[in-house]
């Protein structure tokens, strides 16, 4: 922890975390997500650089240009791909494809093709769902140079045995590769990583939700007084998250708290998967708010199959970074196919998925060590006001239990939220309630925690 | 634990802890029961003092008065309270309520009052309990001056809206606060606490129950050898054990075990509360005797709420005290009622709650460690008689099974309760068991545990 | 662990242990218990000798012979028990009960009788099972002597109110305790004890299979190179494995790794009790092996009570030596009855049996720390043909988990095991995908462990 002196002059106002106003901003982040669900992402290009455009209207969002061909630890930055257009025409000339109409029908990175084939050759080209035959499936191929296009099973056994005419007209060759930053300033140095994956096309659940959850959020939490900075970090997954370690890598032991935000907009889970710590602040607050926030939450231990907390947990980070969903990845049908859109997320989940965080991070920033001023019997609560004064009520005593395992268990060594689980009580019931003990002359906080 | 230098000599006999006789206490118990039960006691006045004459009468209670005024820690003792009579009349000069016929009609610490009133304001002044609505609710106002009158729903409703007389005859004036204790000295100055509250009036269970338990168990602990002293302490709750802790700071840390003891006169639990250190051995102990009586005990962590282990574990003392009840407090109908009364509490209930905590006492006594004198392979059981001589029997080896958890754990590093809770047998078992293979030269104690 | 130093030169070719091949070993087992089913033996005399001859066709086996007298701890060596015939003969003189049938039917080191006695007499000296009235009991009395028959209660309630002839041609007298042991020497002097009992006689599971076992294990393991030394020891329960100790107590720190062995024929279990240390490499070792078995295995923590794992683990030695068996002993209606019979073992359980253990060899002959090499963000396995190239797809994750738990945890801390225990993969999974990472570079072994 920290000791006071290395406390800055923290950007934003009097206001403190807890009081963060959250009403309202599903709304906010639904009509940003309405705006670059169309966009064709991919991990380089355009559809990144006009993603963070979009961010940058709300937050003061540093753009971030890494070219081609540098080395990021075992990793190169790849050729830049961009697409204009791409289409099947059958013997008739007739569009049956058209990427005009969905980004999802060309697998991502396709290298650019325009040929007549026969239906034999092209169905070595297409990739189908045959168990869910009228989506299209979402298929990459970053790091081995292929084309396909992607349709629903139900039209691939339409396609009639005649010629095709196929059109990519993308293009791969050196660029950059894009990633977004801001930085909200907190009274320390240290940070809170929040995360998002900007390299999906038309899925507005995985990603577009967790993009507009961190500009939305970034965008409140900058009218605040934070005890800790906030880093929000929009790059492409995998490679992106490696890049900005290589580009950070001094500074990310600086890194407190962390949390990857995907699939955020629909009403399933929520889910936390902990970080390889395991027991990391963030991952006990995490479970804090999910715990008491009336849902049923999944938490999960850290595995290392998922989104970008694979790089910053990896071993020669190893940061205290967790990964927070709604339904978990992969385990929803409309999970990579052109089912997870716009119907697919809703404000009010959106809201409720950034509530949850914002509890989170009221805990990360409220959480105090004090010691009891009065540690050898109980204070007489009475006198100040602060207990029942008619004594053998049978229901007095919930109503009372956040301030005696406060008193009990503030000796200097347990912390609110050691106390807030201990006393299975809400931390934001603990901490309020604390307040108003040291408001009493009743706790006094433990110096430099 | 102590070296033998310390020990002191002991008061009692002979005979140590585990022969302590307990059959036949649960009719001394209830018999002091009947006599305490009608007493109007308090936190403080007369009641209290003629509640520890009745324990005086059976073991050498040392009475200490600590004047009103007197600061304890966070609080001050109060004035002291005494009531000689309280009625209600109705306009036709009927005495509706009694104190006489039942002192929970009376709220505790009611100021004195002496007036006519209309049937509203009297309202003011009344506790009912709407759910149970032919019960006396038991109510207090210690540290709030005021007056009320308790009565049964049914009898509140049937109040006819005329002029009524009320009288509470008690004053409210300087005085003292008293308690009662008593220390069986045992071998050692280390000592077991059993403390009991003294406040409550009629309420059978709670806690004449608890008053009776001790003073006989006290009583039949006086004519034995133990090795830790046992204090027995009579106080009232909360202010009474912050006195005692107030004017005993520097003597408690003596205190190695302690229970407090109260509504142990039903049938229900048995309810133990672990103490804040949770793994004390007084915490084994309880958890040792409850799990092998056959009764399906509630084994609960600590928390803050509950009796007077509240101040003995306050943080500042952090006394490993647990909390034994019968039915756990406030969750059944009878609590802090007039159904609390002699026809809610039994001889039978009784003896076994004493049984109980002597097998905790047999436990916290007899827990020794020792050192297998043939560690290497086990040593020949048969040679010596202690096996059964005809092997390949199906059945032997249950009743082996003493003899060789204890010959295998006892390595100078478990002691016999480990060896109880690793094999899942009665501490009488392996005690006993332990014993006979000392007696074959098999295990010598550890010296100083 | 150890340092390279302390390397050996190996016995066995190039093939490591995970390359046994077990094929087949059950009709070998099968059949080599079939030879020694009959044999009479006991915890001395000719019949263990008989049988060790029998496993010394298999393996180089070393045979010692204590003498009568010999102390071993807290024992010492009884005199030798041989038998040559026993029988009952009625009135008629024919003979009812003859031991040429089934050596069951003489209680175990009876002393040699020959005499006529009523039936009331002969009562005293015949067991039977009640409960299982066509069953003949396995009943001993090493230490008291003595002398009696076993018989089904069905033949012993059809006994006439007769005189008997009774006969037991039978020698207790000076000679010797007998034991093999195999060493098979491998890379260090560290060793993997297999202790099987040799002392009861026909009972087919318990323990001919354990023998079985043992003795083609030991064959097939000696044209292996192996990173421990294997000691296979064949002894009388009990003593014998008190002898042993006793006469390698200097040696015994060697013992790494060990597991008793016996009842392996019956397709009951698998069972596994923990050595006395419950978390010692073998106990790991073995769950992972059960846990992967597609059987539903019983995990047990130690008890003091059970086979050669009670000498072993006594507290002199603490060994970390667990306990594996199919059924576990007593807790089937066969158990030391004629039921035990060559109908009640199988050469498919034995197999099973046999694979059980040959992987749990592998885990702690495969157990390794490394090191991934790429420890920022993840390595590109695409690139180097690890990873599936068409992203994207739902089930691609599975296939990959294996490398992805490896790299993860591979910071010098974690072992193969922790890694296939975190992960919950067979260990033969992450040790193969370990070997590939290893090859690519992207692991390097950790010096010395």
């Amino acid at each position: 922890m920290l000791a006071r002196g290395d406390r800055l002059h923290a950007e934003g106002g009097g206001m403190s975390p807890d009081q963060m106003v959250i009403d309202g901003i599903g709304a906010e982040m639904f009509a940003l997500i309405a705006k670059i669900y169309p966009i064709c992402r991919s991990v380089t290009g355009d559809g990144v650089r006009q993603t963070l455009r979009e961010v940058a209207a709300h937050i003061p969002l540093a753009i971030h240009d890494v070219p081609t061909g540098t080395p990021v630890f075992d990793w190169t930055i790849p050729r830049e791909w961009n697409i204009r257009d791409a289409w099947i025409k059958d013997a008739r000339g007739e569009k049956i494809v058209d990427f005009k109409r969905s980004n999802l029908h060309v697998m991502s990175y396709s290298v650019p093709v325009h040929r007549h084939m026969s239906l034999g050759e092209l169905k070595q080209h297409i990739h189908t769902l045959p168990g869910q035959p009228d989506l299209i499936p979402y298929r990459t191929s970053f790091y081995s140079e292929n084309w396909a296009f992607c349709m629903s099973h139900r039209q691939f056994e339409a396609l009639r045995d005649e010629a095709y005419e196929v059109s990519i007209d993308s293009s791969l060759s050196d660029g950059h590769l894009t990633y977004g930053e801001y930085l909200h300033r907190g009274e320390t140095q240290d940070e809170f990583l929040l995360s998002a994956h900007v390299c999906h096309p038309s899925l507005a659940n995985d990603n577009c939700s967790g993009i507009a959850l961190l500009a939305h959020l970034a965008k409140r939490l900058s009218g605040l007084r934070t005890r800790y900075s906030y880093r929000f970090l929009f790059a492409p997954a995998t490679i992106g998250a490696i890049t900005w370690l290589a580009r950070n890598e001094g500074a990310v032991q600086r890194i407190k708290h962390g949390l990857v935000v995907s699939m955020v907009g629909d009403d399933g889970g929520p889910t936390y998967k902990k970080s390889r710590r395991g027991n990391a602040l963030i991952d006990r607050a995490m479970v804090q708010s999910l715990k008491h926030s009336g849902l049923s939450p999944v938490i999960e231990e850290f595995s290392p199959y998922g989104y970008d907390e694979r790089q910053y947990c990896s071993p020669g980070f190893n940061l205290p970074v967790g990964s927070f969903q709604r339904s978990k990845f992969g385990s929803i049908p409309q999970y990579h196919t052109s089912a997870d859109n716009l119907d697919f997320v809703t404000p009010a989940a959106l809201e409720r998925s950034c509530r949850l965080i914002a509890d989170a991070i009221a805990v990360v920033e409220g959480n105090r060590v004090f010691r009891n001023t009065v540690a050898k019997g109980e204070p007489q609560l009475g006198r100040r006001g602060l207990y029942g004064a008619i004594g053998g009520d049978k229901d007095a005593a919930a109503a009372n239990m956040a301030m005696l395992w406060i008193l009990n268990l503030s000796d200097g060594e347990h912390s609110l939220l050691d106390i807030a689980e201990r006393a299975n009580l809400p931390f934001a019931v603990i901490r309020r309630t604390a307040e108003l003990l040291e408001t009493h002359g009743l706790l006094k906080p433990v110096a430099g925690i």
